[in-house]
């Protein structure tokens, strides 16, 4: 059997027989693969000329509601997806982190583009930087889709959660995606692709796959193409440094696995619950996938003084371990991916043993034999402990990419955060500990070294996702050597694959062109008040200008009576006179916007449905008794919740003084109807 | 004379003799530069182990106020550095650019750094990410020094802004500057930095230059260091790919110069204000610096029906332009850098006739004949029309890094978004439109390919900073052929040189890694009213927790009285009913929170000095009659402002229900006087 590729709309398989994919507890052969004879210049031309322009045709919101809908149907096929993964080693439950982790990434990144992007194209980015004493010019940041291909080469482990976790940003940013899963589990992959061809929810062009070598794709790379990468160090520098890459500077991200530590905190001695947590977490982090995670916990850094006592209780528990066919429901681990990642593995441990002891497990295992001898890759968890961690220097660069840890003993914090800091850059780091102080201490210590760091004690463990797991709201990657990279991160690994821009001009140039008025934008005229105009009616830069209103005294303290608050500066001239700020009595902040409400609210029954908030309110001057106060109230931006009949329109308010100064600044948020007449029947 | 470096605390030279440097007016010698024998391990070390550790020491606002002093007295010694500067070949107006530019740039990140960075070393990217449903266990992103050292590469024609624009970002991230200017105009630099050595504001080893090469430097580099690149593309190209650079991912920033482009909208035609400054800015560009920046119009894209006045207006501008001694007051243009720049710029050139006609200047103008005998680099200004825009190729990839520039006629707008896009990458790009739709049509289109634009209208053109000027607010560099990197931008250049870590945790955790409370993290008890404690008493966590207060209708209805708000939802139970939010009356969102601050404001007189605003206030769910209301208040987050004897004290606000619903849900913002009886005497 041959195992097709997706691109240019159809299935298609390449030229040549192709690598032979194997069954990673059998050896079985599953198929070929190869992308022999494939047009790479047309696949990414396919990607940019069909798919980028009908993505970019959309809002942020509908290519979210896109991500929801394919994740929700492709949870229905999931089993048959369970059914498949099994042939790459994994358990029932290593494959519930690949599927279910996958598809419930795509379905966050889903919901953070409907909570926390707009329902339109262009995102901005920061607020509005004055860039002149008259304000006549102004700028401001937005990010827009990149105009190129996402070329997304993912690592063999995680064939499905490897594909969505860089897939769904780059759908959510607007950018077409061409797929090349590691040849090895590439079947699984493949599955899932099939499914997603099938429910036609993508538009056409939007995602290719390619089951096999990425042949000479990168020759015809361009400066907007986006190439996200994780695997191996050595083939990261391969690829970023081909030239058309460095020539065209072709935005690379890397992910590389890298040597994550785990510190076991002082004061989580034996008795602990933290020291309990602790050798639970060693102990799946080595077994879960069989330790193949790039994010694996491989050195475990323990006080000199719970060294014995933390190699037993992990030994402990990897007895108990079994290592078995990953479909029995009472295997904890299942082979490596392959022979050749068992072989590999093997080779790394006899390096690591130059400066450490093997403590537990048998890395020639005899109750794994015959299963290996028919093509398996079974290997039974093995613990490593360094006789000196502070003179070694292969447990600090050799990784052994299976169920393989070695414990490390420290003396005190600083020794421990500098073993940590030898990894030299990784992806995830944890601490054990109870001690807020311990904590602060290592982990300020530890982040410039780190992409994520865990700090689990008895309080958060029961809900604390581990060490090893990337989450979308988080920055996954890491310095050095995890590849410099960030993945994911919620809205910051979507713009990723947006090129941000610098707008400079005239406030009412910004507007028209970021979709937001900005103050000193042209002021449009209604035609009747903003708040009697539907979601659709209503126009960037409608304004209403209030009436002005006297602050009094008599207010002041009606204002104090009714809600309680007789703060000095409100209440007592004398008092007041001693506030270095005010100089004397001084209105209710309070007081000034709900006066400011009364100005511009329009009270009939209407479209406005309701204010749900206040962003980023300015009290900038005070406003004393005598004084007049009087409010702008501007529609500033609009995003329509298509499913709810409204929309978020967001009102920019100011409220000036008799001599024109500001005495408040703020958005006003409201919910705006679609319809003239809302009603809770409908 | 030998030109020095400042490396390892001490001014010193290098072995050889090294270049010649030589004056661009009269060729006359000026130094010699190595860095030969310079042992640049020890300079990199010397920044990572004396700079990093005493700067990191620093808070944000310590590192801001330092940048200030510094450049406050930079400016005492400016006319040093224009008598100078004139050597490189920058007439007055030039050098202000590079001068008075450079040191308002640190100057703009010290105010920077003041007003939207928090007086503390770690710095919280976004908010709180809910990563489990019980709320014990979350996450937060912050971003810390990074603990290696800058390495900044910079380019030969703004040898003090170039320093500066990125030194002041690296300082102010807590990272130790080695900065190696051009060595053609290293001297200038060398002037500057000798300036700052002895004013001995920045704590050693902060600060290093080395005018010369970059000898074995990058061997030595760690993944914890930056290098940020300004230069040519394939400089660029070879530093990047430098093997520790891509085995390490040292993070590498690169600025390289692109074909700018700047467009004439079809409304501009002559006799609009617009048309005129089009002219004005394509001369401009064409003759500041003579040319020689990476940001400078290289093609002007003017619709085909204009491009006969266009030319006649751009070629009169150019006649006008006085070329001669920088020196000169009346001198409009002064000499290329150096005789071998002219002889480059005279190469390329040629490249570009092959298909574009010269229309004005003559590249061998007999009127700069003597002066170029004697050694200097002059040339008249260039313009040329390129014959036939859609089919030609080296206008879109030659650069003549001088007074060059040339015209492209375009038919409609989507033609001159194409003709500039064709840069494949630019720093800047402009438009001169009075048309706000032809504004948004043609900034989308091009700024994937751009990391700034510049929209000029009659409104803004008084104001603007102009085509080619990059400034610190907003982001500098360019996808692409500019590089693919950024610099500046605000806070987002200074991000550059810190490293951003995702926490995860329990909420007192991830507040005491943080500095920051987040919900869920330990309330403490203040002993006494929170208001009544000085900023320095006070303690992240200090929770004051109000008694109930009820609704009624009688409240509300007072409350509008007083305020006016009679919005129908709080006034009529009918016309609320068919509110589909509500379902029955509610009182307003201004009186919960003002009746709030009733119920948790400390009356007396006392260090509170006032409430300057609230952030992200968002009313959850509808309080109505008969439900009571009470309000916890938490000290979040401090920010002393040492100067003005008060601190901003950030307040976690929730109001609740009866049935412990949250009802609203913001921040509080005040200022807490560092005394406990502020007064305005003091």
């Amino acid at each position: 059997m041959k195992l097709e590729s997706f691109v240019l709309g159809a299935w298609r398989s390449g030229a040549s027989e192709g690598v032979a994919l194997r069954d990673a507890t059998s050896g079985e052969l599953i198929a070929h693969a190869t992308t022999d004879g494939f047009d790479m210049a047309a696949i990414l031309e396919h990607a940019r000329t069909v798919g980028g322009p009908a993505l970019r045709e959309t809002s942020f919101h509908e290519r979210a509601a896109l991500l929801r809908a394919l994740g929700k149907r492709l949870l229905e096929s999931k089993e048959d997806f369970y059914a498949l993964s099994h042939r790459t080693g994994a358990t029932r439950a290593d494959s519930w982190i690949d599927i279910d982790g996958g598809i419930g990434t795509m379905l966050a990144f889903a919901s953070k583009g409907a909570r926390e992007l707009p329902d339109g194209r262009v995102y901005l980015d920061g607020g509005v930087e004055a860039l002149s004493k008259g304000g006549s010019f102004v700028g401001r940041h937005v990010c827009v889709s990149r105009a190129g291909a996402a070329v997304q080469i993912n690592a063999f482990n995680f064939p499905v959660w490897g594909m969505f976790e860089k897939l769904a940003p780059a759908i959510l940013a607007g950018m077409p995606v061409i797929v090349k899963p590691a040849t090895a589990t590439a079947y699984l992959t493949e599955r899932v692709v099939r499914r997603i061809v099938e429910l036609a929810i993508l538009p056409p062009g939007t995602l290719q796959m390619i089951a096999g070598g990425v042949g000479d794709l990168f020759d015809h790379l361009g400066s907007q193409d986006v190439v996200s990468f994780t695997g191996s160090a050595s083939t990261a520098v391969k690829l970023r440094t081909h030239p058309i890459v460095t020539r065209r500077s072709v935005r690379f991200i890397a992910e590389t696995d890298s040597l994550n530590s785990s510190i076991l905190g002082p004061d989580a001695g034996p008795g602990t619950a933290e020291f309990e947590l602790y050798a639970d977490e060693v102990v799946r982090e080595m077994t879960v996938k069989a330790g193949q995670k790039c994010t694996a916990i491989r050195k475990a850094i323990v006080p000199a003084t719970m060294l014995e006592a933390a190699t037993a209780a992990i030994a402990e528990r990897l007895a108990a371990v079994r290592v078995g066919d990953p479909r029995a429901p009472d295997t904890r681990m299942g082979p490596l991916a392959s022979r050749d990642q068992r072989h590999e593995v093997l080779h790394r441990l006899e390096e690591l043993r130059g400066e450490s002891d093997l403590i537990h497990g048998d890395p020639h295992d005899p109750r794994l034999r015959e299963a290996n001898a028919r093509g398996g890759g079974f290997l039974a968890p093995l613990l490593l402990r360094c006789r000196d961690a502070a003179s070694a220097s292969a447990v600090h660069s050799v990784e052994a990419f299976g169920p393989v840890a070695t414990l490390l003993a420290y003396r005190d914090l600083d020794e421990a955060i500098e073993l940590a800091r030898r990894g030299d850059g990784s992806l995830a780091g944890s601490l054990f500990t109870a001690d807020e102080k311990v904590a602060a201490h290592v982990a300020i210590g530890l982040a410039p070294f780190h992409g994520r760091l865990l700090v689990v004690n008895r309080h958060c463990a029961a809900e604390s996702t581990g060490h090893g797991a990337p989450l979308a709201p988080l920055v996954h990657g890491g310095p050095g050597r995890a590849g410099g990279g960030e993945e994911m991160g919620g809205i910051r690994g979507v713009l990723h694959y947006m090129q941000r821009t610098a707008l400079q001009g005239s406030p009412a140039m910004l507007a028209a062109i970021g979709g937001r008025w900005i103050r000193g934008a042209t002021e449009r005229d209604p035609g009747r008040h903003p708040f009697r105009k539907p979601f659709d009616e209503l126009a960037i830069g409608d304004t209403f200008r209030s009436n002005a209103r006297q602050i009094t005294v008599a207010d002041i303290e009606a204002f104090a009576a009714l809600t309680g608050d007789n703060f000095y500066a409100h209440m007592s001239e004398t008092e007041a006179a001693r506030n270095p700020l005010f100089g004397s009595r001084v209105a209710h902040g309070y007081y000034l916007i709900s006066a400011a409400a009364g100005l511009f609210v329009d009270p009939d029954y209407g479209p406005v449905l309701g204010n749900y908030g206040l962003d980023e309110l300015r009290f900038v001057k005070p406003a004393k008794p005598g004084d007049w106060i009087k409010v702008r109230l501007t529609c500033k931006e609009k995003s329509l919740r298509a499913d709810k009949g409204w929309g978020e329109v967001r009102w920019d308010a100011l409220i000036t003084n008799q001599d024109g100064e500001t005495v408040a600044s703020y958005d006003v948020l409201t919910m705006v109807s679609v319809h003239a007449v809302p009603d809770a029947a409908r």
